[in-house]
């Protein structure tokens, strides 16, 4: 903001803020895409989608039809749950997905970033413990903070969140008389590092959460957009099938990455015990997710958008993926390591101990090259050597010519 | 949702609750809205806008003319603060409306609600003290309640808020040691009273607020709507003349009433320091409120549509308050009483002592014929013998229907 507030003003709100303020800062990321933004930069820093796979004629087609059939319902407060029609829809959709479940059992919210925030606000009271992976995507963290837990942060490996590493935060937690109130993970193609849970981690993982009593968060925003490999389960769905009803996870997803972010819708399976909560706490955040919007996409996606746009999308980085990684390979210096994703819309690079990557962010934005340093990723401090990338918006031949510059910019100052 | 989970699955949530589920039900409102939703039943109950004012056709021209133009911008991510030409329109518009801001100082909401939500999380800890009108917006209470306020009521009349409660009540909390963190205000057409602040009391209002140094929440989502009378000067805009700049006052309005409540967008016009705040704890809520929702509520008002909107529905609606009016005045049993608001969408009764609106609605629902019940708009209890009309979503010819029936329900049980 550019307009400053006189300091008597700023004065007489400062000391009424609530204590949650001080664990209220604004997403590093979010300002730094302020300075990427600029023309000439090659940007690896935002989680944009790349607008090329955007279907724009078929939303605006869309937003044609329910207008001139439905004006007077789409235009029009609705319920809460969300559009009954797009419920539906995403019932079959996520029976696809494993999860075989009644409309009853989604509701819709804006983006599954508000998602983070209703199980935030219906779990977490201050101090109690939350697991995280370290890193973790940094919006959950956002969206946690103001409600004050103690962050438990749980190694991973290429094969994602490691479970001695788990089975040893739960004993600890257990030894202390703590309870940890639930685990989130990000488990296919983790926003930042890119890596997917191992298949039979997910089982151990679901193992050792029944054996704790643990609800688990399953944020899967990029699940269906895989290049190579195997698609292990959803926790969601093995949860499922162990139970026959969603009982410890509570699964979240978007069409954020599959048709548009702007549409800001997302949506939520899981007990209904926690969803009717959720269906509360939303109306006192927003009422609705926008009856427009849930009735677009659900006119776009009842034409079958989603199996043309997924195959799309997955063409489309999957190029890119490999156009990064085949460039990492050649230019990188000797020391600097990377992830090789199967698939979603970033890779994780750890550099030389010595080097910060906060730092060597000024000189690659002296290269006009862009990244997130991955410290603000990490719950409780540390990954100061390491650094995110996104591959899904920059074109290949931006990827080719911004990884070498970064490559240089490392070099010169390992 | 008619779905039931396993009593194992239920406790297995339930025992990780929060505090603040305790403080967390569903608006009496919504839940009402689902049975008075009944084809046959004539619906005082909502707070729907009339279908027949919603713009249909500019908003689907502005939907395909957005799309066509800009699908990359108005589909991506954008800024917490808001899609910027749409900033630049609130900033000419609110200074139509006494607020001569910049577009720096307005930030986009997923509808007011949301606001009410970010002030709540900015401001409250448990046990602070919020002043709200007795009765008031029962949205509110849903979005403030799970921050634990100590709610302190303040008397109204017809002319509302009344100072001389809300300085002794400001008097009796700072003898007890307490300092109030707001106080929440809708002073034009209130929800659910349908009255509005006088003149001379909102700078008195303004001075009292001054020395005591409390923040003043101002929701106005109806100001535009007024059919009769003239229009005081928003607290806002007297804030701003006093000070030269928006200090005590944080003002909320939203594109509801006006287009759309679908398109979920509404804003916040407030002194940077809590602006600055309200955005950090946006990215934790939802990113941002929907771009294309934003890019079409610009397009559709940058062609003058609020110009043409305006005179429209307050044509249709000081119809309806004229004939709900007039169908009071012939068909009510004397000891009923009724404000005569001067604009919104809204009128509130009273019922002789004796009577419990609750209990009545059960009888007029057998009518066909629905209200919302009072008591769920006092915070700390009271009200049984009130009732909230809505008479903007039924037509005139519903209007005399149903409040004759009203008439009669309360006839025969007074």
């Amino acid at each position: 903001m550019s307009i400053e507030t006189s300091s008597s003003t700023t004065q007489l709100w400062e000391s009424h803020w609530a204590t949650a303020v001080r664990s209220i800062s604004s997403s590093a990321i979010r300002e730094l895409l302020k300075i990427t933004e600029q023309p000439g930069v090659i940007s690896f820093a935002g989680g944009l989608p790349s607008p090329s796979c955007f279907p724009a004629e078929e939303l605006a087609l869309a937003a044609e039809r329910v207008l001139a059939r439905e004006a007077g319902r789409v235009l029009q407060y609705g319920p809460t749950e969300g559009f009954p029609p797009l419920r539906e829809f995403l019932a079959s959709l996520m029976a696809g997905r494993g999860l075989p479940i009644a409309a009853e059992q989604v509701i819709i919210t804006s983006g599954s970033q508000q998602g983070l925030d209703m199980i935030g606000k219906l779990l977490i009271d201050p101090g109690d413990s939350v697991l995280v992976e370290n890193p973790t995507y940094i919006g959950a963290l956002q969206a946690l903070r103001p409600y004050r837990p103690s962050f438990v942060t749980l190694p991973m490996d290429e094969q994602g969140l490691r479970i001695e590493g788990l089975e040893q935060a739960l004993g600890d937690l257990t030894a202390a008389g703590k309870r940890p109130k639930f685990l989130y993970t990000v488990a296919n193609f983790q926003n930042p590092t890119g890596v997917t849970l191992a298949a039979e981690r997910r089982h151990a993982l679901l193992e050792l959460a029944e054996r704790y009593g643990l609800p688990v968060v399953e944020d899967d925003p990029y699940g269906e957009l895989r290049y190579s490999g195997d698609a292990p389960p959803l926790l969601a769905a093995l949860d499922i099938e162990r139970w026959g009803e969603p009982r410890q996870v509570v699964y979240l997803s978007t069409f954020s990455k599959l048709l548009a972010p702007a549409l800001r819708v997302g949506w939520a399976v899981g007990p209904s015990a926690l969803l009717h909560r959720m269906v509360q706490v939303k109306q006192g955040l927003d009422l609705q997710t926008s009856s427009l919007n849930q009735a677009i996409a659900f006119e776009a996606c009842r034409d079958g958008l989603l199996a043309r746009q997924i195959p799309r999308i997955c063409q489309t980085y999957h190029e890119r993926r490999d156009t990064m990684l085949a460039e990492l390979e050649q230019a990188m210096p000797t020391g600097t390591r990377w992830t090789r994703p199967d698939g979603g819309m970033f890779l994780w690079v750890t550099l030389p101990e010595a080097l910060n990557a906060s730092q060597l962010l000024a000189h690659a934005l002296e290269r006009q090259v862009a990244f997130v340093p991955g410290a603000d990723f990490h719950a409780n401090g540390g990954g100061l050597n390491t650094l995110r990338l996104n591959f899904s918006h920059p074109t290949p031949e931006q990827i080719q010519v911004g990884i070498r510059r970064l490559a240089e910019v490392i070099a010169a100052n390992a």
